[in-house]
């Protein structure tokens, strides 16, 4: 008599995307002939670049020929990968080990998978507002109650708030926690962590003996030079951190499907010495992935070269200036926002203590735009909306100008 | 103070193909010069079909340009791929609703996480010998107890022996399972399950309530009309079985990765009726997944295309006629043998009732053949070895010549 998940059940209603989609159809069909602007889900939308084309077809053309064509390849990635993605990091002084790097497809199955390797009662702390994935695996994993439709809450979870009074960035948690999940330059409020920010939470993780998963997936968005792109740019983060990487905003591989975890193998646990995590998780991937598509294994390789790290950084710049386009607008409003220089999201408090929903419908009502409601990321989320420079730039500034003349003061 | 998943220890020592790799590579050492033939690993060595090669090279293509280009798609595969893969069903007279297939990274990886939807505490039952991800994914989620070293098996796993006295398809569990995982054409034994050996496993699975994951990874192997490629060619699967597919070993797509889960809305559960299955699954891809390579995807369209399932049918009857020449073989030296006539793996029993190891070492000192030993896969393995028929025409006729003309009888 086969039973499912009970975990399973417990997942609060749905993702939020879909009600987004609901909300925004409901309008459309009420208003015939309307066009409406989406600055609501972070999806990259500029063409691949020349070099990863270029790559990608070499990837494929590969596969035709007896001489040149692999089945199986390694279950981490090819050793070309690893090694544009060691390169990758030895940029930012951060010097890794081939066996440290574990390619997969996507940041997004990587967060969602390395809690298999914590133990089953780990106590999970995450940033609150959070991208739902940390959140919605643990509790399929087992390692929360149930949802508290009043806090909006789940029991067990270690909610750590982020909102303007500590820059969006939290403060260490002040109870007992194994799992730490910090993502940098943040979605959805786009704060990015200081040196100082990341070295006060590895310490305390070192400390703890808690384990920081650290979620890089924008971090091509920093141009500030004095904020870390990588927690292992922090000292003794390679004792107590985990990190997970991506090129689907990096090189527009939303759809393409490429990320990595660092493993360090000076990562240590209670229960386990250097190497345990770093084995364990080889062991999770040997066992339930077969390794990236070789195909895009190949446009990663191109999407790393010089010349293809060029490239990308031009669209990187232009998402950038869409999110410059998108802040300017609402500041000239007198609105408050936060994020969009340093990370692709603009985080915007609703003016007069609007709920992130009431928002976001008199967004859609009156400027025709949609957006993302902050409540969705979780309880700190809500009194804001999330606005995503992911666009084509006529497309963003037709949301822009409908924002600035058409919203009511 | 983080601790690791406890069930990670209890894993039987390493994946088997390590250890042949090692001793291959130990042989190789003290014997410089001698040509080792290879039919262990079950990979792919044939290059792409012309089809899948413009398929890929048009999905490469559609995301260089603004007005093709596409980003996040549908985390279950996008409606063309989905579309193909129905219509693959609909020639073998199986109707499937588009929002019954999931498409993914590959069969592998939907064997392992498929086990996240049922309760923690489900008793699992596998075929032995089995495809080792089916057990040791269940061991990862705490199903078994420890590893019994002298038995070898996993306490709390309903084991159900495949030997020649019943054609390796097993009997009916004697005890009450909950979950059955089923592969056929099968993996490691080449064995093909018929339309009544099926129908006995559907009607107790029906009675019992247990849900059949059937892994049909190799179908396309089946040459014999009468037998099923779907076990939804049984009157009565759609309540009680989900069915796992894949590109993998069909059109070559070992390292570019697209395999599928169908997951029937009829199928009931004892906690869940119709589509709480199927809502599950879906909820754990949406969570966990982002949906298969759009580029990937492109190539499987073309895959299961027309002309690219004409095309991947020469290849597969390439390696069918490698798995007769091996076959022809080693019936010629008395050896008695099973599988590779609906199948790409050849099941050698050992002769003078040698163990698998033994048996190994001894190919591989007199032959200088690299085969997998029959007791990797489960104790029934014991006392047999796998041949793998993937490989190019020119090395398996080497292999077979040594065999033939070196392995002492």
């Amino acid at each position: 008599m086969a039973r499912t998940n009970p975990h399973y059940d417990k997942l609060a209603a749905g993702y939020l995307f879909p009600e987004i989609a609901r909300r925004a159809q409901a309008f459309a069909a009420e208003n015939p002939g309307v066009r409406l602007h989406r600055l609501g889900i972070g999806d990259t939308t500029e063409p691949l670049v020349p070099a990863v084309i270029a790559g990608l077809h070499q990837g494929v053309e590969r596969l035709a020929t007896v001489a040149t064509y692999t089945g199986y390849g390694d279950y981490e990635g090819d050793p070309p990968i690893r090694e544009a993605i060691a390169r990758l990091y030895r940029r930012r002084g951060v010097a890794l080990g081939l066996d440290e790097i574990f390619v997969s497809d996507g940041a997004k199955p990587d967060s969602g998978n390395i809690q298999s390797v914590f133990a089953p009662d780990s106590v999970v702390a995450v940033q609150d507002p959070a991208y739902p994935v940390y959140v919605d695996t643990n509790v399929i994993a087992g390692r929360t109650g149930p949802f508290d439709a009043i806090l909006q809450e789940y029991g067990g979870l270690v909610y750590m708030p982020c909102r303007a009074e500590n820059r969006f960035f939290p403060e260490l948690p002040t109870k007992a926690v194994d799992l730490i999940y910090i993502c940098s330059p943040n979605n959805p409020t786009g704060a990015v962590a200081t040196h100082a920010d990341l070295a006060r939470f590895v310490a305390f993780a070192r400390q703890r003996r808690a384990v920081i998963v650290f979620d890089a997936a924008y971090s091509a968005f920093i141009k500030d030079p004095s904020l870390p792109r990588s927690i292992f740019e922090v000292e003794g983060a390679r004792e107590c951190a985990l990190e997970i990487h991506s090129l689907s905003k990096t090189a527009g591989f939303t759809g393409v499907r490429l990320g990595w975890t660092i493993v360090p193998r000076d990562l240590v646990l209670e229960d386990g010495g250097p190497g345990k995590v770093n084995r364990l998780w080889r062991r999770r991937q040997s066992t339930f992935f077969n390794g990236p598509s070789n195909v895009v294994q190949a446009g990663g390789v191109a999407a790393l070269s010089d010349a293809g790290l060029a490239e990308c950084q031009i669209v990187i710049d232009y998402y950038l200036e869409n999110a410059r386009i998108i802040r300017s607008t609402l500041t000239s409003l007198g609105l408050t926002c936060y994020g969009g220089d340093n990370a692709p999201y603009v985080w915007l408090e609703t003016p007069g203590r609007m709920n992130s929903w009431e928002f976001f419908d008199r967004l859609l009502r009156e400027a025709n735009v949609i957006v993302t409601p902050g409540s969705g990321f979780g309880p700190s989320g809500e009194g804001y909306v999330r606005l995503s420079s992911f666009g084509h730039r006529e497309d963003v500034e037709a949301a822009a100008a409908s924002i600035r003349d058409r919203l009511r003061p």
